[in-house]
């Protein structure tokens, strides 16, 4: 066992402070990762809050982890010392489900192990995420980051990444299609990136006229005010796909009647309630409602391969650990261009 | 024009009542058809008391029509006079847009001409469906009828048998597939019989142990009595795709919870308010909410065809159209096994 720091919190309502904790040895095909940077996702505050009533204390999020390969075990093979990697959702799975096998790791038929607030197949143990000087990982589900991406700027592409990229490739966003995003957040924006660089038609639902302009320079052809009724009328039943990623409760029928026959709308924002789904306009022009969760590890290392192919990253906001609190204030008023993401060095100074 | 007799109801709080009316001279494509039998689908009873809000009145119902075909226009080459003959939901289409051209008339975007309660392309009248003594069909919209199949027996395959037909084949059920069906009514009890056909290992689900034999008659290898837990919660994450039939307001979260990862529950049964979907339950298996609408003309062929070569037919209740209040009243408590039919003999009888 080695020595950690981190932030972690010892309650719902106890605000994330300095946490001094131990990492396992390394076992054979171990990858140890000095983690450079960490992204905020929107997961790490319902679960440090315990919003979704299954959070083991002390909880030590971050699950949009990169930083600089430093050790690795005998049997590592796709490592070396020195190398830039990333660990995103997920560090083990069983490995022998039917998903498992197809490389769906995200859907383990017996729960993939969580990068935080997972329980170790081998130990039992609460597993302690990226708000950390360090972790260690399976070489399995560690990833290689292109070089060319700027590292904090990849950090999001973890989780905010390989959440839409997913969708994006599984309903087959490419060319000649009008693919459509709903909200511009961390993982919308991220969204209208990929789906650009797909070489899609990309429109863009936003409640706020104050994000047009920014739509645009992210790769939106297009922007709709979804407020305005008549913006809205004028897409009917044209789109071929669209992926929600608002989170909060919306009117998910106005959407479905955008699009196409046999075209899907499908969920990455989790709404914590039921959304009511109008079966009139499912039917009529037999619409499916979808969702999907994260990504596997091939696919993330595709998509990692893509960003890099394309010179995607997200659009952050460095912050030193020390203003966590402040950053997550300020994520629950959407206050952020695009994604928060901690500066690990801030960890050495002074708390 | 012609004199044809039929029954129609004058107002949403009228009852069904005898009406003389006229048809349309043959055009050079039309056939005449002496209609036979004619099935009371659940629609009918919608559209005749205008829960719809759509109704045009006089309004005469029925899709579900059987008959003999005694005269042809001059350019008819699919259908000969003494043939049996059928007209399922829809007259006539666009015939020019993206869905027709792909045979899916029942999704055209300039909207199908339905049997009853449409608009006639060509005069703009009102239509009046098939409780009546006749009707004159383009021939592009009239199916042939296997010889093999009970006449009236085969009435009900005109919507309830291609409303489910189409989406099991659409989502391709076939052997080595659990598929459920939920509710066992006019839709229901043909899905079982068509899913068995295709080789699927068919679950039935429904609220009423007094079903459970007769859902085992009619084809499924399990009935799942809906409000036991226990018995529920045995099928978790383990169907290929479910066809919910239930009109009614129900929890379709629980059914959702029972489909595979990537499986679809599709709704065929079309409940008037919106359904609470659990979003969670979507994305932690990229699951599919999805409805469909009856099925295109080639495929209603098809699906004819495919019940002529299994002897598949509707288990149904004869009644002469003088008692049609009387079916609806029972229709409404759900006391039909399985489908009301109209003899249309009945109509020459004194009112």
């Amino acid at each position: 066992m080695f020595a950690c720091t981190g932030y972690a919190a010892d309650a719902a309502d106890k605000p994330l402070s300095p946490f001094s904790f131990e990492r396992r040895d390394l076992r054979p095909k171990d990858v140890k990762i000095e983690i450079a940077f960490c992204g905020v996702c929107h997961s790490d505050l319902h679960q440090v809050r315990n919003e979704w009533k299954n959070t083991v204390y002390p909880c030590l999020p971050g699950h949009e982890i990169v930083g600089k390969v430093v050790a690795v075990g005998p049997e590592v093979t796709r490592f070396r010392v020195g190398q830039n990697a990333a660990v995103g959702c997920m560090v083990d799975s069983c490995r022998s489900c039917a998903s498992c096998k197809e490389g769906l790791e995200q859907y383990c038929e017996n729960m993939f192990v969580a990068t935080y607030n997972g329980t170790d197949k081998q130990t039992g143990e609460n597993t302690f995420g990226g708000y950390s000087d360090a972790i260690v990982c399976d070489e399995d589900f560690v990833l290689s980051l292109p070089e060319n991406l700027d590292l904090a700027a990849a950090a999001p592409l973890l989780c905010a990444g390989i959440t839409t990229y997913s969708p994006l490739r599984r309903w087959k966003v490419g060319a000649g299609q009008k693919v459509g995003v709903v909200g511009l957040g961390g993982l919308g924006h991220m969204a209208v990136k990929l789906a650009h660089a797909m070489g899609a038609h990309v429109v863009l639902f936003t409640t706020s006229p104050s994000k047009v302009d920014d739509a645009r320079k992210l790769g939106a052809d297009d922007v709709v005010i979804s407020k305005d009724k008549d913006q809205m009328a004028a897409h009917a039943s044209s789109f071929d796909f669209i992926l929600d990623c608002v989170a909060a409760q919306h009117d998910i029928n106005e959407y479905i009647a955008l699009l196409k026959r046999d075209a899907t709308l499908c969920q990455v924002g989790a709404p914590e309630d039921p959304l009511a789904v109008a079966v009139f306009s499912l039917i009529f022009s037999r619409r499916n409602f979808a969702g999907s969760l994260i990504g596997g590890i091939a696919e993330t290392q595709e998509m990692l391969d893509f960003c890099g192919k394309h010179g995607i990253t997200s659009d952050i906001e460095i912050i030193p650990i020390q203003d966590i609190e402040k950053a997550y204030a300020r994520m629950l008023k959407s206050d952020v261009k695009y994604r928060f993401v901690i500066d690990m060095k801030s960890l050495k100074q002074a708390a």
